[in-house]
Parts: C-alpha cells; sequence; structure tokens
C-alpha cells in the first residue's frame, strides 16, 4: 500500500507515524509545501517573547529522523499543485529543484491546514506587516523585535493575537492589539473576558477593543494603521491574527465536498467524498459534541487524532473521530483563561435550552498560600442536567477545572454527577468540595427548585419590580454596592424579616453567591412569593457591567487622519 | 424537627450547613467534643511547617457565625457520652461546666471522624511523643519546634506521616521518618514511591523503611526510640501517624452496627442500623467505587459530601453516597504524587483481572519551560477496558491528570475512551496529546493486540527465555543499560533484522517506552514469535529495582542498645 500524505504538521504527521506502527509494509510518502515538518506551531509566539529561547526546541521532529525511526520519506518545500482522482495521482512541484512530477497513491490524506485570513485592506502589502502561522513566518517576526522594534500592533483578539501581543509585551515592545469586537477570545463568553481585558491593560498593553482597522500606510519604513473615528496608530511592525481559512483549494479543484463553512466534509473515519481521499487536522468541519453543528476549529489536539483514526481505517481499522468539543486554554500573562463545550453566545445562537451559573471560587484551600479566585461559569440543560459547557478564567488550577469539566462533558455527565465527583484534595491543590463539586451543587439546587438566580444582564430593566437586598456587611455595602440596593446582612436577616414585604420579588446578592444563597433560602422558606440570587454575585456583576478599578488604561497615541490630509495639504 | 450532630468538624459540619439550607425550621444542635469546630484540619502540617503563617487562618468558621448566619446551635466543648436510642436522646457532658444533661432528637448525626492509633508500645506516654489531630495537637508540635526543637522523628509513612516529616524539615529540624514497610503512601504502589523516597531522603529526611519501632525511653528530656536490629535513634519530639481508627465506641455502646473494618456501616443515605440515627466521614465504612468491598477511607472530600447527603435525605430527599474510589494527592516538598481507584496490589489481592501500564510524559510541552517527566500508572479491566485506577508522581500537571483519571473512572470510562478525551492544550498546560490521552493510546494497543509489555519485576526470571534489546542510542546504551542487553538502535533496526533469530522470544526496552513499542511493532510484523516491550522503559525499571542515582541518604546517628547496656552496667 502506498499512501501519500499532503502537509508534514500536526495532523500529518500523526497520520504518517500511525500508519507505519500499524502497517510495516506501507510505503508512505509526506509532501511538506514549508521548509520544517513537525514544528511545535503552538510554541512559536513563545519564542518570539523569549519563554523558549531555543529555537531548536520548537523543531520536534527531522525528515532525517523521521526517515530513519520510522522509515517515512519526508519530501520538504514539495507543494502539492493538483490532484487527479481518477487516475489516483498528485501533481507535485519540487520548489527546491524547481522540477514537477507525478506521484500516485492508493490513499490520499489531505492535512493542509489553515492559512491566516488576510482581510483586503489598503496597504495589506506593507513590508511590516506579518501573519505567524510557521517557522519562517516566526523568524522573521523576531528578527524584527531583535533589530529593535519599538512597537507594534496586533490585529484580531484571538487566541494567537492575545499570545502574540504578550510575547511583543515581554520584549519590551510597545504593543497595541485592535479586536473589531468588543470582546476577545471567542470561546469565552463577553462577561468572561473582562478580568483578562484588564489584566492585558494593566500589563501595558493598549487594547483597543470595537475598533476597525481600515487601513495601512508607510510613514517612513513605519506602519501607520488607520482605525475607524478618523485615528491612527504608528508603529515599527503589525501582526495580522484575525483568523484563518482552511486550506481547501487543492481539494475544491479536485471537487471533493466541501461544508457550508468552506472546510472539507469527512465521514467519522475522516474519508473525504472520494473513499481513497482522506482530509484530517484544520481544514476539515467537524461535528460539535454539544450542538451536533458542523463547525471548523482549529486546535492541535483533535487534529492530532483525527490523523490517528485516518491512518486507523486506512489501516482497515474501525476507529472513528466523532465530534470535537473544542476545548481550549490560554495563558495571558499572569492568568489562564479556558473552555470546553459551547458557550452561552452559541446556545442562544442555535436555540438549544440551557441554564448557566455562575461562581467564584480559589484555585486550591484559601488558606493555603499561592490561590485566587477562578470566575467559573456552567452551563448545563435545563431538564436532565447534561453539562452543555464550561468556562474558567483565574490564575491558579484553572487549566485543570477546565479538563475535569471537559471529561465529564464528554462522559455526557450531568450537573447531578459533578456533585459526587471525587477530586484529588489536598490545601496545595484543592478543596475538598473543589470549584468542580461547587458548580454541580449549585447547578443541582438549580434544577431542583432549591434556588432561583437572577442575572447581572437583568439589572437594572428586570430588577425594576422588586428589591434589590444586599445581604453582605455593613462595611462591604459601604465600600461599593448596586444602585438601588438596601443593605440587609445575612446575619441580621432572620430577625428583620418584618421589614421585607413577602409580596415584592426579592433580589439578594452578595460578593461572590454564596451568603445571597443562604438568604434566598430563608426568604422562599419564610413564604416570600418570589427570591432571585444573584449568580456570581456581585464580583460577576462588575465583570458584567465593567465596574472594575485598580488599573489605568494605556494611553495610546493616537494621530488623526484629519490633521494628517490638513498636513499633507500645506 | 430537632437534629443533633455528634462532631463539628468536616462531615458534621457540612450536615448541620445543609440542613438549615434545606429547612429554615429544624432546631440544630452541634455537640463538638473539643474546643474548635470546622478548623482545616488538612492544614495543620502546613502550619507547623510555616507555609501558612496565620493560625487564624485555618480556623474556618467559628461557632458564633454558625450560630448568626445558619442559625446553628454549636456547643463546644461538649462530649456526648452515650445514646440512648429508645428515649431518642443523647447524654452529654459539658467540660467547660462540668455539667451532665441530656439532650433530645428526632435525627442524629454521628460525626467523629476517626483518632490517631497508639500503638502499645513501652514508654509511649513520653511527654514529647505526640499525634495530630487537631489544633492543640498542632499548636503543641509547633510550641515544641518553636522552642528550639532540633531533632524529630515521625512513625508512619502515610500522607500525615510525609506532610508532618516535610513541616520539620522546613522549619530546619533533623529529622527522621520510620515505616515498618518497605514503602511509603499506601496509596502508591510499591514501584512508584520510589521517586518520593528519593526526593524524601535528597531533601535531608532520614527516611527509614521496613524499621520497627519497639519502644521508647527517656534520655535526659528527649526521646530514645528504639527500633529493631539493636539500634536507636534520639531525638527532642516523636510524632505518630501510623494511622487511624473509627470514633466507634460510642455507636457500638448504643449497639448501631459495626462493619468488619471496625467502622459503622450505613445505607447509601447514610443511615446506620438504627433509621433515625445517620452517621458520616472518617467513622463509617464506605463501599469502594472499583473493588465493591466495604473499606475505611479518611478522607475530607467524601467526608463532606455524606454530611450534605445525610441532612438531603433527613430532609426526605432521596440523595445517595454510592462508593469511595479513594482519590488522593500528596505534596512531597517539590514533587506531587497522587491516585485514584485500586491499586495494583488491591486488585491483586481482591483476585480482579487487570492490566497495567506504565508511562513518563512530561507534565506540559517538554519545549516549554518548567515541566518534568511525570511517572503515570494505569491499572485497567482486560475486558472491556475499564479504568479500574491511576496513580501519578512528578512535579507539574500530577493533580490535574489524578482529577482527570478520577472523573473518567467516576463515568466509567474505559482506556478507548481515554484515546478520544479533549483536553486543553497550550504549551504551557499540555500536550496536544495529553499524557492522559497517551495513556488511553498505549492501553488500548494492548486490548487490541498491538502491543505485548514485559514488566520491570518480569526482570531476571522471566526474560531469561529471550533476548534482551535495548533500542536506544549507543550513547544511551553506553551510559547504562540492563545487565544481559544488546544494543540495536531503533533507527538501525529494519537493516539489522537478520541478526536477530525470529523464533527467539525478543524483550525489547528503551527510556521509557515509545522506541520500544515502535521497535516491537516492527518485530512483531516481521514475523518474530513473541515480541515484548518494557512497559515504562528503563525509566520504570531503574525505579522498581531502586537503581537510581545522584543523591546520598541521609547519615543517621544511631545509637545501639548494646552499647547502652554495657555503657549503663560501668
Amino acid at each position: 500500500m502506498k499512501v501519500v500524505i499532503v502537509g508534514g504538521v500536526a495532523a500529518g504527521m500523526s497520520a504518517a507515524a500511525r500508519l507505519r506502527r500499524l502497517d510495516e509494509d506501507a510505503k508512505i510518502i509526506v509532501f511538506e509545501r514549508d521548509e520544517y515538518v513537525s514544528f511545535a506551531n503552538c510554541g512559536l509566539p513563545y519564542h518570539i517573547g523569549g519563554d523558549i529561547p531555543e529555537r531548536e526546541s520548537l523543531l520536534v521532529v527531522t525528515p532525517e529522523r523521521l526517515e530513519r525511526q520510522l522509515n517515512i520519506e519526508v519530501h520538504t518545500c514539495h507543494e502539492v499543485t493538483k490532484i487527479e482522482r481518477g487516475r489516483r495521482v498528485v501533481h507535485v512541484f519540487d520548489r527546491q529543484q524547481n522540477r514537477h512530477f507525478e506521484e500516485t497513491y492508493d490513499k490520499l490524506v489531505l492535512a493542509q491546514g489553515a492559512a491566516p485570513l488576510q482581510p483586503p485592506l489598503p496597504g495589506i502589502d506593507h513590508p511590516k506587516i506579518f501573519t505567524l502561522r510557521n517557522i519562517p513566518d516566526m523568524d522573521l517576526i523576531k528578527l524584527n523585535v531583535d533589530d529593535g522594534a519599538e512597537s507594534a500592533l496586533v490585529i484580531g483578539g484571538g487566541y494567537i493575537g492575545v499570545e502574540v501581543a504578550e510575547a511583543f509585551r515581554n520584549r519590551g515592545v510597545n504593543t497595541y492589539l485592535v479586536e473589531m469586537l468588543d470582546e476577545i477570545l471567542p470561546p469565552l463568553d463577553h462577561e468572561m473576558d473582562r478580568a483578562l481585558v484588564h489584566h492585558i491593560q494593566s500589563m501595558g498593553v493598549g487594547l483597543l477593543l470595537g475598533r476597525r482597522v481600515e487601513s495601512f500606510r508607510d510613514v517612513e519604513g513605519q506602519v501607520e494603521v488607520r482605525l475607524d473615528r478618523e485615528e491612527a496608530v504608528r508603529v515599527d511592525m503589525v501582526v495580522l491574527a484575525v483568523g484563518v481559512r482552511p486550506e481547501s483549494s487543492l481539494a475544491q479543484e479536485a471537487e471533493l465536498e466541501v461544508g457550508s463553512r468552506g472546510g472539507l466534509k469527512t465521514d467519522q473515519h475522516m474519508r473525504t467524498s472520494d473513499p481513497d481521499i482522506y482530509a484530517v487536522g484544520d481544514m476539515v468541519e467537524v461535528s460539535d459534541t454539544v450542538t451536533g453543528e458542523q463547525t471548523m476549529v482549529a486546535l492541535a489536539g483533535p487534529a492530532n487524532r483525527q490523523g490517528r483514526v485516518a491512518a486507523d481505517h486506512i489501516c482497515g481499522r474501525d476507529s472513528a473521530y466523532t465530534s470535537t468539543q473544542g476545548t481550549s486554554i490560554i495563558k495571558v500573562f499572569e492568568m489562564t483563561a479556558g473552555g470546553t463545550g459551547a458557550t452561552e453566545q452559541t446556545l442562544r445562537r442555535t436555540k438549544t435550552p440551557y441554564k448557566k451559573i455562575y461562581l467564584h471560587l480559589n484555585g486550591h484551600a484559601s488558606y493555603y498560600p499561592g490561590t485566587h479566585p477562578m470566575h467559573l461559569k456552567l452551563l448545563f440543560a435545563p431538564g436532565d442536567g447534561r453539562i452543555l459547557g464550561a468556562q474558567a478564567v483565574g490564575v491558579d488550577g484553572v487549566d485543570k477545572r477546565i479538563d475535569v469539566f471537559a471529561t465529564a462533558l464528554r462522559a455526557g455527565m450531568t450537573v447531578f454527577d459533578l456533585e459526587h465527583l471525587e477530586l484529588a484534595y489536598a490545601p496545595p491543590y484543592g478543596s475538598a468540595k473543589d470549584p468542580v463539586n461547587m458548580a454541580g451543587f449549585v447547578a443541582s439546587n438549580v434544577l431542583r427548585g432549591d434556588i432561583e438566580h437572577w442575572y447581572a444582564e437583568d439589572y437594572p430593566d428586570d430588577t425594576k419590580d422588586g428589591r434589590l437586598i444586599d445581604v453582605r456587611t455593613r462595611g462591604e455595602f459601604a465600600e461599593w454596592h448596586i444602585e438601588g440596593a438596601v443593605n440587609l446582612p445575612i446575619t441580621e436577616l432572620r430577625e428583620r424579616l418584618d421589614e421585607l414585604d413577602s409580596q415584592t420579588p426579592m433580589y439578594v446578592y452578595c460578593k461572590s453567591g454564596f451568603r445571597g444563597y443562604l438568604a434566598a433560602r430563608v426568604l422562599q422558606q419564610r413564604g416570600f412569593s418570589k427570591v432571585q440570587n444573584l449568580s456570581g454575585g456581585v464580583d460577576t456583576f462588575r465583570l458584567y457591567h465593567r465596574l472594575l478599578e485598580g488599573f489605568s488604561e494605556v494611553d495610546i497615541p493616537f494621530v488623526t487622519y484629519a490633521e494628517e490630509r490638513f498636513a499633507s495639504n500645506q
């Protein structure tokens, strides 16, 4: 059997290695367009930023080692230019030898990935505008920083954009990050990214949310990035990180079936509409674990596993790749943020019924040093309590909780199962009631009718019909409270019940939700007609309503267009 | 309804708080024998060691706050001395007022915990021999350290013993740790604790394994701890941490049913043989999730959840506590070790069929700084691949993997499910193929017949019939290899196959198992009759056979009895 693999990074190389392990006799040929195979693409920003000092450490495996250890033929700088499905042949262009040739295959695996989008903006071809996809891209960007670039602007607030902005900041570059939407990091719902926005700004990045880049212009070798509102920023370099599109042109020319999102369609064995051609990694559409929708997810984990499944199936095994749940994580300076499953935004868009809760809990026992509160959001089905999604933002222990939620979601667990998870506890690692258990407790309380919640977004309109009761201490209330609230500390509630009218809706709240829950239970059992507790308390409320304190935004040295035009008219 | 709770720490206080939230009208009375309720008992060693500087931070909740916030009557220094089940009355002794009284109950919850064992050894009543269960114990031990104790000996290599030894060492005390068995930390199998033994010794603790304490003797205010082999150590203080026994005497006098392990028997609602009496926490027997055996597990997480279940059931709810899987974790200086589910030892004892694999993988991407290899062991069912247990020892990311395994085990997942888990990956947190996925891959390979393993314990007897093939590089082989092995680097294997006799069993190995797997696949597919790869490679082999280097054991200033006797005869 002869298998040709197009693309030698994550998914393609996983397929190649697995193929060899399963079939010692197969002829395995990998064509990689670029110079490097199997490099650590997720590590690129960290080499620019200096966290990974050795460039070589990103070159996981060399073609020579693949040849010697796995007997895989790897051809770098070889571009596959055409697939002739009828003849089972690919046309290959060897860029180094400037030579065209054909290669036959029994099975073909497409693993071409996705390319950074290049929005068609005026001036986009400026030599100091970069994208970051591979080692040469990284080298070029890093060279500019090493050579003394003093300022940089990153476009796009997704994972790569934020990682690159952090890398620049770590190198002492004046860094701006522009995002068209009013939020960053799409795997997080809007209210969940607020602490990160705050943190990024406090680390000295000039974050421009809800701003549109309109054009670029060269000003004495610098890039003038023109934004809406006739404002511009001049920087030494620009990195575009506005998303990726699947590299599907080769497949489309070969008339392989493409889905509505532009990615290749495959069955569960990663087989395209041609049974001899497989497609894996960032270029394929996958089924979403929670919503069942077709979706595109550019993640290394799924890519690797898809490569493995394709190899299995080529070798006659029944392995299946069923779905992608989009588990992801990012380090944002000192913080960590991640999520798994559907976001609230997705559930709304797909009209999937859901409930949600917010919690603020420490990564480990509060009395053991080095922990911080984590902002948790859990989305679950109103009926059976099936976990639909989870997000966490914090400092310590975020990755662990995301992985536990991801495992539970994949297992089809419910919030009632989370109550009973037996997780590892010692003070440096968690709490006897882990944040995951606590999420299970609170969500189960909701489904059992023990508590009703109101949410930050209900204020002020949907809380007007009742009273806002702040059950924190007098001191906490004096420091800050929601406008219109009255203070009735939980410790006085039972004695002062007669001050409240049991027919008026009661919207209670505390700092993070726990005392509010206690208060709501009292009121509910004392015959109050409608009692709701603010989910996530003041902590979530202030994030949602952007009432954060204690940092100053970076002062951005805007240049205005109007001035410019006027100036050039002189 | 009137509920009396005996014991006000983890399980008891969980029950009390949950009861109040569910029933605002209940009268809830807690009797605690000691001075403190709801303290952080897992934090005690860390206050002694100085990691937790503030003693107050361990006192989670005061009786006053429980009264004010939850309307719970808490009586400290009140010992329940008798249960009269017929009259539904408990006899209480108020130690502060020196007063006996009776209290009626509708429902009684026993949450008395477990007490440290005091082995009946000569001299055990020496005033410098302590146990560590509660705040006064901690205060006393810490006072001795603060007052200049220069040496200490801890008896018992379980979690508490190791934590206390670390605490003493952190305070600069010359510390010895004596364990009767040849291993420490029972939730780990023997070969898994080796790296920790090494680490503890290299941190300067004098670790005495397989040594028996026979008696104690006062020598000018010091404790002379006499061991077997007529050796003794003289120290300023001793801490006993040799296990606990359930505080079941009150229950036994009331003729509540007790199990074979000495703990109280309960149903899934934590109800004892008397339907009006519940028992929760360290004093009860639970069902083991994996083996189904009745067992005793002193862990804070299960205790808390049992308290909650009891409260639910008292309030007419159907909540159930089904089983305990024994998920646990410990920080050992710079390392972390943990486990979940059954150990190999337990599976053997209960004659449960199992398979096992070992892996050595980094906590996160090897090219991102700050990671170290983790020693993983996975136990699974030979038939369907159900996860039976997992253990991990390492530096970073251990707690996360234990929690993922614990969640998967609780969900009834198989090793095939682990292959497909979609865990959070970015270089600072994991790998695209997470160690948990890798464990799934390797275990699935075993069950699918793609690989057979040999194990460190098979050497030398069970590998005599074949050849030991070291597939590492020449350099690695030259540095160290298993006696009797020949070197055939994986990169040369395909060309040199004719040097091997295909009818001879081949026992291949490499550093951690991966290259050996590749080699085994080649040999297997080339018609070799029996091919096995060393699970965990040299890394596991050296741990099992105790071939660790690079540290020197602490020199222990033994005093011999014989000398002593002779001396005292002068």
